[in-house]
């Protein structure tokens, strides 16, 4: 139930710079807990992983003193190795309560910073999830010197972050930056946030599932390599057996990831006209598809871009970092103390 | 066809402080120049307006000087006084060029600022008519003292602007915060920046006149005030009839607010969920029918916005300089140089 | 649990024409079973009502046996007296098998009709409820003398029925009128039949508590009256909850009566453009709302009426039979034989 | 400007039969008029067209005088020879009057069928083309012994027909089968019938055309062939082009089609829904793509079908007799009198 890693040679030992100043990261999320020792550089020089015990803030920083004192230990860090936590949640402007989780149900005005400090025994920096990966990608990953840059990470639903000048921007209250709740249908599907349409209903893993079912159960022939990866039970499939079809040509997967594209590049085209990033990266499980997902997105944000043509376009590229991509900004904006927050 | 005023002595003359340092704005749009000598306080001590002569950039210049000039003779102002213009359209990153102007035919790829600084013989500082108006509210009007802002401006079409940290973000390539091109309803109503269902088409003046004509085309009972107001010809009907019928409590006329209201509260939800501002500050001609508007408006955001009852709510509020903010935020960006932009 | 009337003289007892042909009617739903002997002008002599004892047809079968059965007695009629069922489902063109039912998860591709022969050991005519419905309308009620009907019933979801000629049309395969089930909005809300956006998802009584629950989520003052009904408890608003308050004029359940007449209004709109029929009868529980649902049916309708001008205008009136009309049409059906069928 | 033709052996000569009753069939279109002399069987004996002489309805009725004039002494048909007329635009129950017609700015309660009968000195018969192209389909093409039969005329727009148990069907007012003004969009592009969103301005060669356009606008190298097609003008690509360029693979092109499709099977479906159709006859010029077209239809009509997997499917066949259905089947509902209209 638990996994821990040490970097090999290739990642951390090529390098004989000076002794570079650690953090920890621990990424939070609804169904684990991953947590790694970063230098500033952004390389992992060990990692630790563990199933999310339940969403009760108390049970959850348990295990997160339990990640970290592993990870202290091995690595032999001092008590001053700056901690950060990537949460899952709607953080308030300091970091410090979790407000709203809409994809957990328990998470609801929680005072999620201090719960784990106190656990801790010392101070601990919290974000959004999707903001530290989008300051990972910024500092070591795709983002690299990108000075208006959205990421945004497509799994179950939508995270996103924004980094403008060097700052990962949480908005007035905190809520900035969570693009996945732009209503794109009116009327349209409900959403774990209340409101109708939003979307991360749209163009998420959640969405490649949702097309997935509906062409099996509509055409049995145009899904049966689909219904076999499921064993026979749609009701199991998940969004990596799409993107294994997919990758093998199967039509049907294939037709998942350009309507998940399509929202996804639409989607993109209005943040355009809100932002105008210079680039976009594109995060989460289900970028792992690469082009299946990017091709179609690209093709919708061209054909929907306002004034298309008249304008530079935004580069829209895949994160460079991984699901690890979590805990290294966590890591990393730890260590940074407040200068990348905004 | 041109007036001019001089702020009596209401506006200006109440200050015994030492003069302050003035400057020009001049506020370009699709039918009228309108340009003001402007103090440090925000305070029009002068303003002159004139028909926009046609859309050639070089008869804009003529008149752009002319309008200059008028004002430099009245107000004895040097040659050294800022002049800063805000201009109709889609400006690249150094406010150097119009690269697009979705509402003016002719303006596509326009070194805008170098003819008028040419035509001037002295170097002026261009932006964004509603980032003008967005400056001007952050400084003087209902944006005062608000770190993360965002200007909405219903007219014809919508502008918009964002204030963050003190400066007007124009994103990477200068076409940040344009609002109005969020898409809201797939496969909607054509666009004049080429796309479809784009929020100006259901938010705006254009959409409060449709509504309009809708109504009254198909209940010309329920549509009388209005029919009347247009001297009998739906064609003739205007935004302001719109307006004026709803202030008299006409039915029909009020439920044309109402749908435009639910769109713009709508958007604004979206725009939430992207930037979290804490405020919203609503301006245009549209926004002269106030609480008719911000009602729905404010009904809509609270409905749709996720993770409502979860988070802080960012205020909508009236923009407070009414016409004149165009030239008063420009006068106030070309003072400040810079300062005022990212 | 169950509840039986005698009509009074009111209804049956002011003719002195020769007696009538007698027939008896069922009504299945999903919650009751309701049962009359109706006479040739539609009159009610006597009823019964039962809770749906589960949907199992054979337990359904036992039921309607017993109704039938205390029917008889009480009304002396003999062995010949015809029965029809109006059923909450999918029937296939015979009226034999009930192929599925939407809103009831027990019931895919079941005999009904030989179930329910069998246990009364004679032939009964079985039709979807809707369809005796509307059979109720346009022999006795609002859709008399009419010979291009369409009946469309409100209730949790939408139930229709099509007269044409004087014979209830089913389409090539017992599935047509099922006009809930036209997509109204591209990737809307899912439904009960397995695809997204359903008219009956945006203008039923299940949308109508949806809207009010969002009021009242959003704006607990704006719902405090509608809050209140619930007991405190949003999960247990009624859609007669709503009616009630509408009804008082409370401005928030008027407006969810607006929403959902104006989804209504523009659903007939489109039947206007498939079927064109002269009159649509509008009934089903959130109906008893009368001109809160149908002022704003007919207002989006003529708006949204393709052609609107230029052709003459269905009539959309409230249906005037109430909730017996489904037994009413049922019995009426059976004693007209294969008549009414087409 | 004008062309006639007599049909060769192959579709005549074949038959010893005794000499059947001839017809006569124009069929009057926004751009041509096509007439020709049809026998019983459906053969066409001869035909004749010209362009349509503007839209003024005495310009119109000389027309036709000309073409059966021509017809008459070609094929030495007596005065007695039935006549039909197909036209373009919303008649009324009678057949007398067009009220309106979406796509012909002229036409707005024109006693067409007095002026043409007054012009010929001979009564005529007048219906709908889409409706008389129908009843073509029914009875001598992909319709024959369906009962319950849809036509959809794929073209510029959509024109659509509906035959029941032998009769086209007209509705109450005579504009039943306008299914191209379902709103499958709200708020969604405007439409020539004057509301919004209508089917046919999503699954017809307008917007086959508009697709092509945005592709190529937003992907010059997508479009290339397309552009090419066009001669390098956007403004002058035409539905055939597209249909050209799919042919040959073209994926852009392809893409048009598969766009088309989906909204052409998404309104089958909520067809479906209505009527319950047991096939579908689709013609008109879109429809000469084929499989292009209907691939994509009929996959999202499977999709989109309510309790998909729990009812019989209707056939969705492609027309069969191509562009002269028009006057075939004006000729036989004219032999046929008062026998095939409802």
């Amino acid at each position: 139930m638990s996994s821990s890693t040490d970097s090999g040679p290739t990642r951390s030992a090529a390098s004989t710079a000076p002794p570079t100043r650690l953090a920890i990261g621990v990424d939070v999320g609804g169904t684990k807990v991953a947590a790694g020792v970063v230098d500033e550089r952004g390389h992992i020089l060990g990692s630790v992983r563990r199933p999310t015990p339940g969403h009760e803030p108390r049970l959850v920083a348990d295990t997160i003193a339990e990640v970290v004192g592993e990870l202290q230990v091995r690595h032999a860090t001092g008590p001053a190795t700056p901690i950060g936590i990537g949460a899952a949640g709607w953080l308030d402007r300091d970091g410090a309560r979790v407000m709203f989780a809409p994809n957990l149900a328990g998470w609801r005005d929680e005072p999620l910073r201090d719960i784990i400090s106190a656990r801790l025994g010392r101070p601990v920096v919290v974000d959004n999830d999707a903001n530290t990966m989008a300051w990972a990608e910024y500092r070591f990953g795709a983002g690299r010197g990108c000075t208006e840059l959205c990421c945004v990470t497509v799994g179950t639903g939508i995270g996103s972050g924004l980094v403008l000048d060097g700052k990962v921007r949480h908005g007035a209250f905190g809520v900035g930056a969570e693009y996945g709740h732009m209503q794109v249908v009116p009327a349209g599907l409900p959403c774990g946030c209340g409101s109708q349409g939003c979307w991360e209903q749209y163009a998420s893993g959640r969405a490649l599932v949702r097309h997935a079912r509906e062409i099996t159960g509509s055409s049995p022939e145009a899904g049966r390599s689909l219904l076999a990866l499921a064993g026979g039970d749609l009701a199991r499939l998940t969004g990596p057996d799409v993107t294994a079809a997919a990758r093998e040509g199967d039509p049907a997967a294939v037709k998942c990831f350009e309507e998940v594209g399509h929202w996804l590049g639409q989607g993109l085209a209005s943040l355009a006209s809100v932002l105008d990033p210079a680039r976009f990266v594109i995060g989460g499980g289900v970028s792992d598809a690469g082009e299946l997902l990017l091709g179609p997105a690209r093709a919708q944000f061209r054909c929907a871009l306002a004034g298309r043509g008249h304008r530079p376009e935004a580069e829209i590229v895949l994160a460079e970092l991984g699901p690890d991509a979590g805990f290294v900004g966590a890591a990393d904006l730890a260590r940074a103390g407040t200068v990348g927050r905004a």
